[in-house]
């Protein structure tokens, strides 16, 4: 207990936040109140706007704030293209750093039978449905390179052949300004079992 | 723009937490929305609760949810000890490190002419009006160990002579666990100098 009830239980509210511990939380209550009292009446509100407007997009599964996602609704991007990921974030970090113009389909996880989730928990019945449509004419399997991601990738490839549907993999191996001496064994091993022919071209960064 | 404007607009209240950049800000919005939006509720709400019921205690004018802190407004504390710090994180740093039973006086800054921040600035009338009621017997200046820290500390010191009551200042020295060749020399000269005698009973962790 310190010198105010509201204080210490707006530090205990920010431990929920991933990464912050208590003196974190400490140091970002007292910055709210003392410094930032504006922005701190901002946080609550958007905290309290997104968690009523956020819901799912019906289309592909991403968090959204109305039915369809801006994404999807997004008459510029290719539909014919789309990226399967796990997880939200994952289409922050492609559309971060990539130039893709295609449309996303989240899967909100990755097929786990251990823990109860098959097709129908990550709306594979969905995906089926859009990929009999036959608009989508390439699915990039963008899934986690996990045990469980590379699974998960190999039943969407399964998926993709039975509506003759082109699926690509995102490309394994050595991270860019990596030093192969600190590359885990299985990358080092993958990548250079797999390695391409030396294009002037495009081996630049 | 991602795939929903709520979601941005949460990221981007986020950033104003301290040491919480665009990446950190994604990552807690997705955690609190798609994992804890019970929590995410909570932490609204107690941004809410302490932006409306913080205001200054009027006995030390730390941070408080009523006019008197809960610090000063527990019978079970020394009245006769009075620690000043500069800032309601000082307050908390010494309550979860030592076992100080006394009150405190919370500055809210220090002395700095360029600045314009002078006596009245820091509630030094406050403070001159409440030494002469007499029931205080000893003043700990525990004021940063900064330029303008000391300089209040002087400062506090003067205005403790004029009321004759005793004034302490926290110990200066080598940092407990801290390496003597990786200490800044200000620091090694001073703890060399103002060396105590040995005591077994007192030199321990």
């Amino acid at each position: 207990m310190s010198f105010s009830k509201s204080f210490d239980e707006l530090v205990n509210a920010l431990t929920c936040l991933p990464g912050v511990g208590s003196k974190t939380a400490q140091r970002m209550a007292l910055d709210l109140l003392l410094k930032k009292p504006e922005q701190a009446k901002i946080l609550a509100q958007s905290v309290n706007h997104a968690l009523q407007t956020t819901q799912r997009c019906e289309i592909c599964r991403n968090l959204s704030d109305e039915s369809v996602c801006l994404i999807c609704n997004n008459s510029m991007r290719d539909t014919q293209s789309l990226c399967i990921v796990e997880a939200p974030a994952d289409v922050l970090a492609i559309e971060q750093s990539t130039d893709y113009q295609g449309i996303y389909f989240v899967l909100m996880g990755h097929i786990s039978p251990l823990d109860g989730i098959g097709p129908e928990q990550l709306g594979l019945d969905i995906l089926d449905k859009r990929l009999a449509q036959g608009e989508i004419k390439e699915i990039i399997l963008a899934t986690n390179s996990t045990l469980e991601g590379e699974a998960t990738a190999y039943f969407l490839a399964e998926l993709a052949a039975k509506h003759n549907i082109s699926a690509t993999r995102l490309a394994h191996g050595v991270p860019m300004g990596g030093e192969l001496a600190y590359i885990d064994k299985n990358t080092l091993s993958l990548a250079f079992r797999t390695r391409n022919h030396y294009d002037t071209n495009t081996h630049h960064l």
